[in-house]
């Protein structure tokens, strides 16, 4: 069985050397507690709510800086982590970005295409979609936020091969019926139900200069179902075999990619 | 406003006869009743648990039948109404069909172009996606049933410039944990909130041949919540001005299609 565990952090807004110390030492903990796939939310070194490009900018890191070598170097075993940060990339544009990574370095790298309203002020979108990387507990695709809110999107890393799609996010919180999930969480659901693929979705909490978030940290199962919420000490965690959702047959006569009438819409791949 | 009902009917396999005169009843019911747009079950002229092909055959009715003519008479005023109906085609091929019509006659022809398990030995897939059907109550795209799981599809009805997808649907019930909505409606309410499109899913009710149906009927607004599920009378009931949904700006630099990312995943249209 793989452990996969969010840890729905607090970064605090420009608190870089902070915010770096509480990635290191969730990493050591969850890891070595037997976490084997670790999701960290968006933005997890800088902080969401900047009051200027000026201020994002300072609080960007190099995709080569030290402290994602001392990430890696945080890792036990085998375990393997997805954080989201703020990016300064080699052509100085700032970047909404996410790592994976295990104990030998960084695995794959991923940019958020899809950004969110004041996100344009700060960051440039990026222009590949996230691969697909093989692990040892299954193929890991990277989204953030707002990206799983676009269907073509979410099956394109499914029809790619993904058995999870690992979502750093940092979720405003947004008017919702009284008993209800979040939004985000249903748009998760639903596109782990029409592909068989996991999805797992690390918010972050409290509020950030007057920001609330949602704290909707969820773990949804390959059927759609919530596997996981974060319980009161952030964590979300969950034993499951990813490869299991590998057959998407669905009946007899039904397969989820094979049903499809590429010829009526296309595919996005 | 605009009134829309589903009317969660329980036709019985074969009784061709019987299920006609329940249909118009029901739309001359609720038409009268002030119904602006009346959404009726998948195969509501047939039933659905098929034991042979020829069986199926017995009961599909070309599409120029005069049931059909009875039913656009016993619409009232300007209301639409969509009914899904076992079809013999001109080709003498069944097709699992819905037709849109008013008082005045059949609006707009659809056949289901994704199948369920065995529908596939009874029924030819259709080869066109749904038109998208002005009516004086907003514009109407009409799926049926599985075809509501491609988010695909959704999406290239939303594009075209539905404000409505009217789903007549028989969902078998599947297994899902208590306190659960169907699955199949969790799927419509992501499908309306990224696209700002109200569905509206009318199920059936009964068990047929030891088939037990979800009776899962429900009318999801363009923000993905539940606006209506049947009640005790089987009916579901919603008011609302569908062309509010129209503006697809959801923040002040985010508009759903324009945020799409078409260079990474085409589009459905």
């Amino acid at each position: 069985m793989t452990r996969i565990v969010c840890e729905q952090l607090a970064p605090q807004v420009g608190r870089l050397a902070e915010n770096h110390r509480q990635i290191v030492r969730t990493i050591s903990e969850t890891t070595t507690a037997g976490a084997d796939i670790l999701v960290l939310p968006e933005l997890a070194t800088s902080g969401y709510v900047f009051e200027s490009p000026a201020e994002a900018r300072e609080c960007a890191i190099p995709p080569d800086d030290p402290m994602i070598d001392e990430w890696t170097a945080a890792v036990d075993g085998d375990s393997v982590v997805v954080c989201g940060y703020a990016e300064r990339g080699p052509d100085d544009v700032l970047y909404n970005s996410a790592v994976l990574f295990d104990a030998t370095g960084v695995l794959a790298r991923y940019r958020k295409t899809h950004l969110w309203d004041r996100e344009k002020l700060f960051f440039a979108p990026g222009s590949q979609p996230p691969p697909v990387t093989p692990t040892p507990f299954g193929r890991i695709a990277v989204m953030i936020c707002y990206d799983l809110e676009f269907p073509e999107y979410t099956r394109r890393a499914a029809l790619e091969g993904a058995d999870l799609i690992a979502v750093p996010t940092n979720w405003p919180e947004v008017p919702r019926p009284a008993g209800e999930r979040p939004p985000e969480v249903l748009i998760a659901q639903a596109a782990a139900r029409v592909n068989r693929v996991a999805v797992a979705c690390c918010d972050r909490s409290g509020t950030e200069r007057g920001q609330r978030w949602t704290e909707g940290t969820a773990i949804v199962s390959h059927d759609g179902w919530i596997a996981a919420v974060a319980e009161a000490d952030g964590r979300a965690r969950w034993d499951t075999d990813l490869a299991a959702a590998r057959d998407k047959n669905i009946s007899t006569r039904n397969h989820l990619f094979g049903d499809r009438r590429t010829d009526l819409y296309g595919s996005p791949r």
